[in-house]
């Protein structure tokens, strides 16, 4: 990165290897501290004698209301499964409103009225908030940032650096149904589809799970911006491992399938905004896979590969048509201001 | 407020009575919960048998560098305010990011150590963050929502309902140096001055007042956006009390004075980001104000006023002429994007 001379460019934005070096460059080393040394998407922290986490997003999204939700529940959601991957009970969320000057007042109601009812619905209240406003073509109708925090129940203790060869990699839905969803009613974008956003709060899905199979998951992880792709890679590198995936047992809906093949995507790199990767214990993994198809966001989870020693940490994904490729991590993204 | 066709506005995110409307028409009932209802600039909840606090905020302040501090600085600092307002400590924060495309990295990364340094200094650590880029012409420049939660003591019990006729208002220093100081700096404005922000992490001297005068102070409040006409309003409101406050003992700068009277300002109103306002019982005021005199950011403390009794809350100002005015809450801002 050329920091003299260099701009910010929307593929630094992305989740990709970009964002990875500007967090790396700039944000890491001026920030430094044992938290933010973790490396996961929440903090975790002593508070007299308990462990918290904490988490953040910001959400840009465009358009701001696409099929199956809004930047309203997708904020939320999402703070809360940002807290959920950390095996966290999340307790209280906060809300900061960026809006553009002249934003119609009846979609600024709407969207807050779908946060207050995502927020009731998962039990987990938004406790306070922040509203500025900036002038015209200053902003792109209204961001949203959703910090949260939660309890870390005594005795689990998930981490990307835990999973080990052998151990089994789940997803526990339908991949790219967010960014197909979103990508639909982006202006444009030439083609129809029934594909609605997958945003849901996974947190009961993860409590339910860490109940089947005390211990025996290693760590959760939710492929958002970057897909399924980067979030292996990711847990490839932390954990120094390799993974074989196999494409056969990856699930995904037709439609997602069809829309990929017609605009030249890899469903691997669309984005999810209810789904999760688990990586757990071999010999427990039928019994989470039974608990998880119990749970209305886990019924189609499927087991989709394993861990293999690798010292140069690669995904590996088993093609349906026998061969074998490596699933790369992109720099970017296919698309941005898809959450 | 027409919630069918209206449109938001600048004013909407001022910290007025239009921003004070926005709240009450469209995010409370549809965050409503018993955190919120609170009505202070943090969230109080239990956690685990303690009482903890959450609150953020997001900075849209323009221009990104002024004199005395940058966006970063001011948003580390806020965040650590609004969490001591409450009487708590601060332990952790988040950072997130919204970045216009093309944003010079060498300014992003001057950000970034600003905040990395304040935080730093005030031992209260960023602990996790978020980075989104959106499209050139989508943002301006960088947007920086920082939250963070805080440890309440046991015994500490401050509210904007508690004060009662005969308390004492005491301001922690010279105000309106922030609002000036940005000003000055702002495109198109012809003025110059020597006046630089006045932000600053006010934990260590509530800590210090709080120490001094064990349950004698009824609230604190900072009195950014809006400044001091909006904060004395807010609390003669919450209290449901009025106050008559002495021009001749509010501290401002020769400076600060002279560039309101050149610019038709009245500092009451201009922004202050390192300043507090306490409402303390009368018998133990000396105590505090020597407390605050003993402290770099309480130095010029001064009592400026007392609370009286009176049935429309209203915020009487006796001038240095003699006579008599009530300080009104402006409906907006003099000027948006102060922090």
């Amino acid at each position: 990165m050329d920091l003299v001379n260099g701009k910010v460019e929307l593929v630094h934005g992305s989740g990709g290897r970009a964002m990875a070096e500007l967090l790396q460059e700039i944000f890491f080393p001026a920030f430094d501290n044992e938290y933010l040394r973790q490396g996961n998407d929440q903090a975790l922290f002593p508070v007299s004698g308990k462990r918290m986490v904490m988490t953040t997003d910001s959400h840009v999204i465009s358009p701001l209301f696409f099929p199956g939700g809004d930047i309203g529940k997708l904020a939320v959601n999402g703070t809360i499964n940002d807290i959920a991957m950390g095996g966290a009970v999340p307790l209280y969320l906060s809300a900061g409103f960026i809006i553009e000057e002249g934003f119609p007042l009846a979609d600024l109601q709407k969207i807050a009225i779908s946060m207050g009812e995502t927020a009731k619905n998962a039990g987990v209240p938004i406790v306070t908030g922040d509203t500025k406003v900036v002038e015209k073509g200053k902003a792109d109708g209204v961001f949203i940032n959703t910090a949260g925090v939660g309890m870390l129940p005594d005795g689990i203790e998930l981490s990307g650096n835990k999973p080990r060869k052998g151990d089994l990699v789940i997803v526990s839905g339908n991949i790219g149904d967010h960014g197909i969803a979103v990508l639909s009613c982006r202006k444009g974008m030439d083609f129809s589809t029934n594909v609605i956003s997958d945003t849901a709060p996974l947190h009961q899905l993860v409590r339910a799970m860490i109940a089947a199979v005390p211990g025996k998951i290693k760590c959760l992880r939710d492929p958002t911006r970057g897909g399924l792709a980067a979030v292996l890679n990711e847990l490839a590198l932390q954990a120094k491992v390799g993974m074989m995936i196999k494409e056969k047992n990856v699930p995904i809906l037709p439609e997602v399938k069809a829309a990929c093949d017609f605009l030249g995507f890899d469903p691997l790199n669309l984005a999810n905004e209810g789904k999760l990767v688990a990586i757990c214990s071999p010999e427990s993994s039928d019994t989470l896979i039974r608990a998880m198809h119990h749970n209305p966001l886990g019924r189609q989870a499927a087991i989709i590969g394993e861990i293999i020693d690798d010292e140069n940490n690669l995904v590996h994904l088993e093609t349906i048509a026998g061969g074998v490729r490596i699933i790369d991590w992109l720099y970017g993204d296919q698309l941005p201001r898809i959450c």
